[in-house]
């Protein structure tokens, strides 16, 4: 059971699952975000990575407001690392991905899956609060007395986060030895109609510095919109 | 910050919070359920008991399938506690609690309160695995990693279920110490096309129960269903 949103980052974490030999079920999750070309990003991912299936969960939310993401704040344009660094940022979704996580932990129990695959990422990024290590581990725990199987005793679910301690550069490395077409990939928080990236929020200019830091050619790159 | 689904249970729950001075803002959930005549007991109840708010989040459970709640799989009639007790009910939705808490917690985080009330209940169904006080007390730990208060360590956000060790009796009768009228709160898991309750199905049965057994007249047993 794979988180996919058809980011660098879930793509590869895909990618690692699928090299492992594990059959994949992926859910994606259409919250009214700005950024819903990432879903058809989605479904190329899953269809390329030879994923069994992409189940896509409507969920509502908006009605909470509090996030560039989903609501008419602005997304923040051409900020480096150091901008980034020691907040929150307004991109962050109020629980994201505690919400995303119990849906997979629903799906997970449905399939009878043993293993969740999210592609948080700790390092390069450390303004999500749900995005760290204790946290994923937190989760695991509550996965474990939340559900039939772990009442009964007869599994213990594991979360995994293969992409959690390392860097956007190491993880675009990741992604080539494994053979993924990046060129499938949708980073932006911000792109136009057409779907091409703008090059300037957090997503892109922490892509753009990952691909230049592993001295690979991002395939998106051409596709920056003019603007 | 208070999920109600306008049962006895979650009633009962929010007028304990209310009792205690605190301004309750509702959250319930439109999820395809069979019983979506529980939310307009939730309305009823939400405004009885001078609630600030009440929103409904749609959210769609029913792309995993798995229960009788949400499936077309029948509700089991005329159970004693005997039949109930020991086995999961077809009746679980898989990971509910877990996703109802984690939205609960995105609109805590939005309003910035500083608890979540569940009326979850421990003693007189435990077929529920996250019905359990070590789940709730799991997802408490969960919170306070989730979110940016818990990494700025500005608040502390607490879980509270105050019906976790009642009986449905006890819980009878606290409502009617508080005042509630339970006329207008649903219990029933297979209601009428009027919204009448059935009976029969596990909700009817155990609510029946508790009501016999605090000597107190349900003020819906005049509107049982005929069939």
């Amino acid at each position: 059971m794979c988180l996919l949103s058809g980011g660098l980052d879930s793509t590869t974490c895909l990618a690692i699952a699928r090299n492992q030999g594990l059959k994949c079920y992926c859910l994606s999750f259409d919250y009214g975000q700005r950024h819903s070309v990432e879903l058809q990003a989605a479904r190329r991912v899953a269809h390329s990575l030879g994923a069994e299936e992409l189940r896509v969960v409507k969920i509502d939310l908006r009605c909470f407001g509090g996030s560039a993401l989903t609501d008419a704040i602005g997304v923040p344009k051409d900020r480096d690392e150091a901008d980034m660094a020691g907040e929150i940022p307004v991109t962050y979704v109020p629980a994201r991905n505690t919400v995303f996580l119990s849906f997979a932990l629903a799906y997970a129990e449905v399939i009878g899956a043993d293993r969740i695959y999210i592609g948080v990422n700790a390092l390069d990024y450390s303004g999500y609060p749900d995005c760290r290590p204790e946290f994923i581990s937190a989760f695991e725990k509550l996965a474990n007395l939340a559900t039939k199987a772990g009442v009964e005793g007869t599994s213990t679910l594991r979360v995994e986060a293969p992409l959690l301690h390392m860097t956007k550069a190491e993880i675009v490395r990741k992604a080539v030895e494994l053979g993924v077409d990046l060129a499938l990939t949708h980073s932006c928080y911000d792109p136009d109609p057409s779907g091409n990236p703008c090059g300037h929020c957090d997503s892109c200019v922490l892509r753009r510095k990952g691909f230049a830091a592993a001295g690979v050619r991002d395939p998106l790159a051409e596709r920056l919109s003019p603007a």
